[in-house]
């Protein structure tokens, strides 16, 4: 699924991936970053807590924006499809200037919002300004092919990932989180090879890549960012592997962004912080 | 250390690193590749079991290269720096047509065998012809930078490796071993940033690299070896980075080799299996 259209004139919003964990008490850098591009104090979040099976998600995060000086966070208890369609929400949803989605369990958020009126109306939204965040599973729906699942490790691995149809926020990237707590590199680098079209986010706890308008990311937070970009990539093995058997991946690059690094996802282009 | 220099018409012998847990019994790929290169059933191999603490890693070997069928497998108990000076061990070491360097500690094998006349003796046969294959401590004493220690992880560190000089068998490599297995891009990513002018070979388990006199490796075995190459590499943080902060390195090549691949030190060329 490719982004939604903006019509004229329209900018869109910021689509922010956040790796799972990130601070929100102690100096939380990535909320705080979120609500001021938001409109702070004025700024409006609604939060979709879908992916969490915990009751108090979404009241927790409600707390967390409010104490960052939000005035109104409003979080959706979304736990159905039939919850999916409605009107409450989906007015709710009209009134945001930002958008969190929680962590938990990202096939939940995809089987519970994947074709209803909650996830169309957040694709539109963001087409039309308002900046998405999402962290953890939240973060992993957000490109147009979501990891669902798959091997840890360092090496990539024919059965090293399980793709799923994601949210499409974001195109020509795929995103895994918990990056090098759960050492995922192994199935970022299978991600990548499978259809080597997109460039590899792997984004670690306590960390977020703020991608503007114009598709360029920014570092923010306190880990990095290993980007895989396999656009020089000459030889692949992935096809041709039986299970279990190791894989060759000849020319990809690898950056590794520290705060304040960026990274242009269409011109592909890494630089460090100024 | 640089390899000692070859005399006129005279022609290294290979250098070749083993990720360690080399299969001994069934199907010893690894192991009886190295036989065939030293002359198969005619071979003399000499075993050097310094990294070992274990009395019989020695005998092991040399029962393992019997059942390959080799009649001469004998190995040197050098467990301090004054057996390293043995006139009877440095007149075996001139019967080998191979070396290999058993796992263990590899800071046993720098600090025992560093500046001794063993070490010289194995420098110079080499030079002069004779094979040297090393497996976990054994691989990681061959280039002249070793990877003594360091942290587990797949990100760069400001203290991420320690160096000790290595043995100087290979130049412009830095080899890691157990890589994915224990988890060492990252200490592998700070080893090359902190002076970019080697590739780093990160070498998995039951995995060698058949490095031939000209410096082209051939990945042998059933695991891969993961290569980074920093020659584009544009910027790093290394030196700037506080301790435990977050490193960016931008413009890394990496590739992963299965069996068959191989890679040119030289030139820094990756090819796969043909």
């Amino acid at each position: 699924m490719c982004p939604a259209k903006t019509t004229d004139g329209q900018q869109r919003g910021f689509v922010i991936p956040i790796g799972g964990a990130e601070e929100r008490v102690n100096d939380p850098i990535i909320l705080k970053r979120f609500v001021e591009l938001c409109g702070g104090e004025n700024a409006y979040i609604v939060i979709i807590p879908t992916a969490s099976q915990l009751d108090d998600t979404g009241s927790n995060y409600e707390t967390v924006f409010h104490e960052l000086g939000v005035k109104k966070a409003v979080s959706l208890p979304i736990n159905d499809r039939e919850q999916a369609n409605s009107d409450d929400y989906l007015a709710e949803l009209k009134n945001a200037t930002g958008i969190f989605i929680t962590g938990g369990n990202q096939l939940r958020l995809s089987t519970i919002l994947g074709g209803t009126p909650v996830a169309q109306s957040i694709r539109k939204l963001n087409a039309a300004g308002v900046h998405v965040a999402g962290t953890s599973a939240g973060a992993a729906i957000m490109p147009g092919h979501m990891i669902a699942g798959g091997r840890t490790g360092a090496l990539p691995n024919e059965e090293g990932v399980t793709f799923a149809p994601g949210m499409g926020l974001i195109n020509k990237v795929i995103i895994d989180q918990h990056f090098s707590q759960r050492n995922r590199l192994g199935r970022l680098l299978s991600a990548i090879s499978y259809n080597p079209f997109a460039s590899g986010l792997g984004i670690c706890e306590n960390t977020a890549a703020f991608i503007d308008p114009s598709g360029t990311l920014e570092v923010v937070g306190h880990g990095s960012i290993t980007v895989v970009d396999p656009s020089d990539l000459t030889h692949s093995s992935m096809a041709d592997a039986n299970r279990g058997e190791a894989i060759t991946l000849i020319g990809l690059k690898l950056h590794v962004l520290s705060p304040g690094a960026t990274y242009c996802i269409n011109e592909r282009i890494a630089k460090p912080a100024r």
